[in-house]
């Protein structure tokens, strides 16, 4: 059987996928004047559909496009930085929607096709005169070349623009997907906002990329722990317009599985990017659980782990800490038998039945002193695995997060 | 109606109760040569109950005291700091059981009557030789005067020594419950560890004795947050040794509320000594959820907010940052209807119905600004209220844990 593959775009991005024109361009939003307002836009209605932050408090924009998506089909993105539109009330909701009304008038298309997200500071209105220009400028920016601009409008406190295009054959077409992200912090910040824009010129039906996307954001996006705060405006969004013309994506189609694994690989790759470029992170480690008993057990044993204050603090110091690894692991809600517990540091294994073995002290410390790393936890109580990607905590970060 | 008073002991510490004395001494466990083995002793066998870490990997001393604390009385609390003697396996069991075997036959004793208590570096055994000679001398120095040394023998990174003790009148006979605590952190660190030792010359049952000590615990030492982690050592114990000679305290006593006001004080000022000592900390914050459905919602938003490193980092910086807070109230398990929440720095309204209101920016940071405030979230869902004491989280803290 030939293996199927899929191949990285170099410099690709949101507008890589046939039929996609974007912009990114400064409304006035950040005090900075960098650019704070990205806009995407499909040549024809693309079919929608995303997903958004758990958390109860939503700002507007949320609330907006989690409306507009229920209709199934979009034509465009508009995000702006600088400003959440987070705890702003009724009048926040009339910004958010005004915002895709306004877009959608000069696009011509449906109110309900225009998506929006927002990201930045929270409890403060939208400059809407400057808001409103900028959606103007957007519009007349869009181009093939977008792209990158696009990635580079949505950051905050990021320091690089996170973007990628990848492709694949379906039968004999080729199909491109397309994405950008900005991750944790703000330089004017209140909020640690994710968003994640992904771009496809796939043919697929609604129901297929709606699970696609949700699978492809628990392995990657879902993965990611800088400081565990949960934002107000977290959102993932994918856009398919179907213009690769290949044979419909079907949940029984043979091609499926090629879709979801570029589509995996794109969202981890984005992911990974996030946490690399996560506020005062100097280190990118990966947490490994196994042999947990349950797949609850495997999640809560790594999520304890990358939420440990002390556990970051000694990964920044270079610090092989395996003992704060095990209380962690003690006080989560995973099933633990201490008695049981082996932990690797990049294969290298350390603690064997719960305690110290007599390990190379250099070799170990070698490994925690690199800018990424893998912890391997194996609890020796069933099958269930879980991985997650997450960082160190510096004195950066909190020099980053005492100021506004 | 007279109202009955408990008053604090001046310089007061677990030998303030009638009939205990204690010794702390230097066993050459901590490199650094300070004291580092605690003992308090009560001359004749006092009712015992204790509560511990629900971390599943527990140190080897707790494993020992939960065992012996079953016998209901106890003669001695016997404390190492320096060496968690956590991660072990069975020679450390067989370690702390020698501790408690050594303390009873030299002070005569059944050894289930001795407990014992360690915190200090993870995974290493404990230096069995020098914490022999140690006990010896530790029993040879006993004395009326050891509290303070006592409290000294316990501390890691603690940078001052946490005591005190109060008494009260129950008849005609005084009473006295007295008291020390070790913090968060340690110089020689692998874990933050929590230990409270208390005493009290009250005649009590233990099942009265057991309930008081839940009680207070639950609104003193359960209600601590710095950096979020939970020890494997975690141990609070009380001995109570009845030569007060007081009308026993039983569940119908009338004086039995002055006891369990006394002891929540006690434990209460104990816990906020150890948040004001935690590593790095410049700033004590209580967190006071109010109006929540149910009493788990409130502790629920609590929690959160003393959990978030965007939260924390902020009060570092004297920002008045309450969108961090409404983010972390929004992620909780507590519900939450954004337009219905109120926020309030020491009193000052800042937002109402889940919006920002034209507050006094100046005043607002002045708040921020001082050593001590208190925020309060107001939910407007029902009647719960949690009450919590937490830190601001500094470049000192990741500073101080980054390196052993």
């Amino acid at each position: 059987m030939k293996i199927k593959k899929f191949f990285v775009v170099k410099e690709g991005n949101v507008c890589t996928p046939l039929g996609f024109v974007s912009s990114g361009i400064s409304a006035g939003i950040k005090k900075t004047r960098k650019t704070d307002l990205a806009l995407i836009v499909s040549e024809i209605p693309a079919l929608a559909t995303g997903t958004f932050t758990t958390n109860q408090v939503k700002a507007a924009p949320v609330h907006v496009s989690m409306e507009h998506i229920k209709m199934g089909t979009a034509r465009a993105i508009l995000a702006n930085s600088g400003n959440a539109n987070a705890c702003t009330g009724v009048q926040g909701i009339g910004d958010a929607k005004e915002m895709t009304n306004l877009a959608a008038m000069m696009l011509g298309c449906r109110e309900t096709e225009v998506l929006v997200c927002s990201t930045g500071r929270i409890g403060r209105l939208l400059p809407m005169e400057k808001v409103r220009r900028g959606i103007s400028r957007a519009v007349k920016n869009l181009n093939r070349e977008g792209g990158h601009l696009t990635a580079k409008a949505i950051m905050t406190s990021d320091t690089v623009e996170k973007e990628m295009a990848v492709r694949f054959k379906v039968g004999n077409k080729t199909v491109h997907i397309g994405g950008c992200a900005k991750g944790a912090g703000m330089i004017d910040p209140n909020m640690a906002t994710m968003l994640s824009f992904i771009t496809t010129d796939a043919a697929i039906d609604r129901k297929t990329l709606n699970r696609c996307l949700h699978n492809a954001v628990e392995q990657s996006f879902n993965r990611i722990c800088v400081d565990g705060d949960m934002s107000t405006n977290d959102t993932v969004l994918i856009l398919a317009n179907g213009l690769a013309k290949n044979p419909i994506l079907k949940s029984y189609h043979p091609e499926l599985e090629l879709f979801q694994s570029a589509l995996n690989f794109l969202t981890r790759e984005l992911a990974k990017k996030i946490v690399l470029d996560g506020e005062g992170v100097s280190k990118f480690v990966t947490v490994a659980i196994k042999g947990a008993a349950k797949a609850r057990d495997a999640k809560a044993a790594a999520d304890a782990i990358s939420h440990s204050c002390l556990v970051k603090t000694s990964w920044a110091g270079n610090d092989p800490n395996w003992g704060r690894l095990m209380a962690a692991l003690g006080y989560s809600t995973a099933k633990v038998r201490e008695e049981l517990v082996d932990i690797y540091y990049d294969g290298l294994l350390v603690v064997r039945n719960g305690k110290p073995i007599n390990y190379p002290t250099k070799k170990l410390t070698q490994i925690v002193s690199k800018p990424s790393f893998q912890i391997t936890l194996h609890l020796h109580l069933g099958e269930a695995e879980y991985l997650l990607y997450t960082s160190d905590l510096t004195e950066d970060y909190v020099q980053f997060n005492m100021s506004e």
